[in-house]
């Protein structure tokens, strides 16, 4: 049933044709990554030690050849164990030069004088180095020249491959499994911060590798705030507890959450619910090749706000895969086109009342033709606990 | 037992008049802070959002006065329930203006013309923002500059306070009562991936708010590499079983290791635990103001290579608290003066025969006196499963 661990080499060569073909575009004879997705989306190289803020770690994509990774000693058994064949390394931390000349020589090596060699600096990307550091390595490529990646890396990464899919799919699917174990974990007196970590261990039990972000709240009629880590509050009757969580199959995320009522739902929570889910399908039905990124979102916002033009959550709904979230996003000017591969969630809000709000979210891919369903979506009427 | 979530606004205030001391000492304006520790650090403002890189996150720290916010929209109500009156916001994102504006004119109004404000450069940091952006802000500020921080944030989140030390000790002693129960859930046969998973959950069921890092592996006579993540290999008699945690309680890690034996151990995988357990005994005995981390570096290098140097790990331990890692590093080159407060781990590695390895790891902290353990130290024999 599960697909083995990772992707075979052809899966990195395919990423790294397209990546070639755009650079020789752009006039880019390289790309400098430094994230953890950027990075294991061309070497494969997936590890946790990412968690340390220490050591900085370099992959190269010239335009012609293979990657060259540029990393601490300490990552170098791993790395081997990927398709990159050249690996260089130092011994990190090293205080009086922390990889610095060792990646400009590599750069210098790879690129002739005067290369425009590019780098992620749009939004949502960083630099993943220190700017002191980064400030060093500029000054040490000669004549060549930083600009930034014209978006290559997070555009192709935005289209899912078959083999990424269904890595997202496994995510998804043991995501389901655990939202439908929620009436063990969750009853009145029950504190938020224990269905938090119940929640988790029932994600771990289902299949996750790991849980990177599980977020939520409880309360009567919705809730405030969808960032906030649990408090110890215990749950209530008439509450409307909400769990959303990204959890990780083989590197790859899920992003969607379910909401539920303990005991029966007051008349305006049971109507929320109705409302975001009949959103999510008006997302769902114009999510096709032709329509883009806005369209989605209009799609839903006509439905829980009238037209309004959104709230403050800022979206309603962006891609996933690698990371929680990813390119793009679903607001009003993000004109990206909808094209087959792309993994996106929904994820329509609205206000309940006064200052509480509730918060739906799916996951789909686009196909050919129109979508599917990644989650298993919810039904209109909001789950209720205890009854 | 346990302490209340977060900290009272008075432990706050104490970290801020400390950082303006040392900015008024270097010159410094204000401080400009981009990351999630070293925002949490001055405000309390803990989520597991920051997984989403969509979004970035700001807060000025000024030589006079209260930290102000610049943060997108979605995290007002979060931020406004932490001890930070000053909250800015936007929409976020937002693809014409995505808060430099916003953080450029907050800038403007909190400094004066000519100021030098601080942003973390050095080893271990990095610029949490765009690039593209951050060429935006430094264009808007008028005769503003952005130099180094001078390590200000860096150092002084090296020294813990007695709070903040409680917190990592229950994060410990989570990890304490998870390791102790190993055994239920390794043997010959399982899958090291359903360990982990298995490992995870302990993690949780004992306490853990969640489990950020947990990294391992298991060989016959050691391990090649302590980053990977878990194969699907089954244990098998005779494989060293090596668990590295770095779970969190109320947004403070622990960091240590444990290392089973599947049946009897080889000779030399118990005359290597052993030897461990020496090194990092002597580090504890080495632990005490008037060292530095360099010195805790030599007294375990001189047991486990007689003073050769090290390894490719790069060090033998260094700090933690709200991030898996911190300064100082125990490396010959950090002469790091220990100090009163400071949290530290103690981390040997040994080469046990040709390309395998075992690493051990404990936590302290440094008091008055010499050092206090953290984690409950292993015992020199290495622990037998399923004998």
């Amino acid at each position: 049933m599960s697909d083995p661990r990772g992707f075979p080499p052809a899966e990195y060569r395919e990423r790294l044709a397209k990546a070639q073909a755009a650079m020789a575009k752009a006039g880019l004879s390289a790309l400098l990554l430094t994230t953890e997705a950027d990075l294991r989306y061309f070497s494969g190289f997936l590890t946790r030690f990412w968690e340390s803020p220490t050591r900085p770690w370099f992959l190269i994509v010239p335009r012609t050849g293979d990657p060259v990774a540029v990393i601490p000693s300490i990552g170098v058994p791993l790395m081997a164990s990927t398709w990159i064949a050249d690996i260089r390394s130092w011994r990190a931390p090293d205080y009086d030069d922390d990889g610095v000349s060792l990646l400009a020589t590599t750069l210098c090596e790879i690129t002739s004088e005067g290369a425009v060699i590019g780098v992620p600096r749009g939004l949502a990307t960083h630099l993943r180095m220190p700017l002191g550091d980064w400030d060093r390595v500029q000054a040490a490529v000669g004549s060549r020249r930083f600009e930034g990646d014209g978006a290559i890396v997070q555009s192709q990464r935005m289209i899912k491959s078959p083999a990424e899919i269904r890595k997202i799919s496994a995510a998804c699917a043991v995501a389901d499994r655990a939202f439908a174990r929620v009436a063990e974990i969750a009853r009145t007196g029950v504190p938020l911060s224990e269905v938090f970590r119940r929640f988790q261990m029932l994600c771990l039990a289902e299949g996750a590798d790991w849980v990177p972000y599980l977020a939520g709240a409880a309360g009567p009629m919705g809730y405030s705030d969808v960032i906030s880590p649990a408090t110890d509050r215990p749950l209530a009757l008439g509450d409307v507890l909400m769990l959303d969580t990204g959890l990780v199959v083989d590197g790859y995320f899920c992003d969607f959450d379910r909401n539920f009522s303990l005991g029966p739902p007051e008349a305006a929570v049971a109507e929320a619910h109705d409302t975001l889910i009949a959103a999510t399908l008006a997302g769902f039905e114009a999510a096709r090749p032709g329509n883009t990124a806005a369209d989605l979102f209009h799609a839903m916002d006509r439905i829980v706000t009238g037209g309004a033009g959104g709230s403050d959550a800022g979206r309603l709904g962006h891609g996933l895969g690698m990371q929680l979230t990813e390119q793009p996003s679903l607001i009003p000017a993000d004109h990206t086109p909808l094209a087959p591969g792309m993994v996106l969630t929904l994820e329509p809000g609205m206000v309940v009342s006064e200052d509480r709000i509730m918060v739906h979210e799916e996951n789909i891919v686009i196909t050919e033709t129109g979508a599917a369903w990644l989650s298993t979506p919810a039904a209109a009427r909001i789950e209720v606990l205890e009854t």
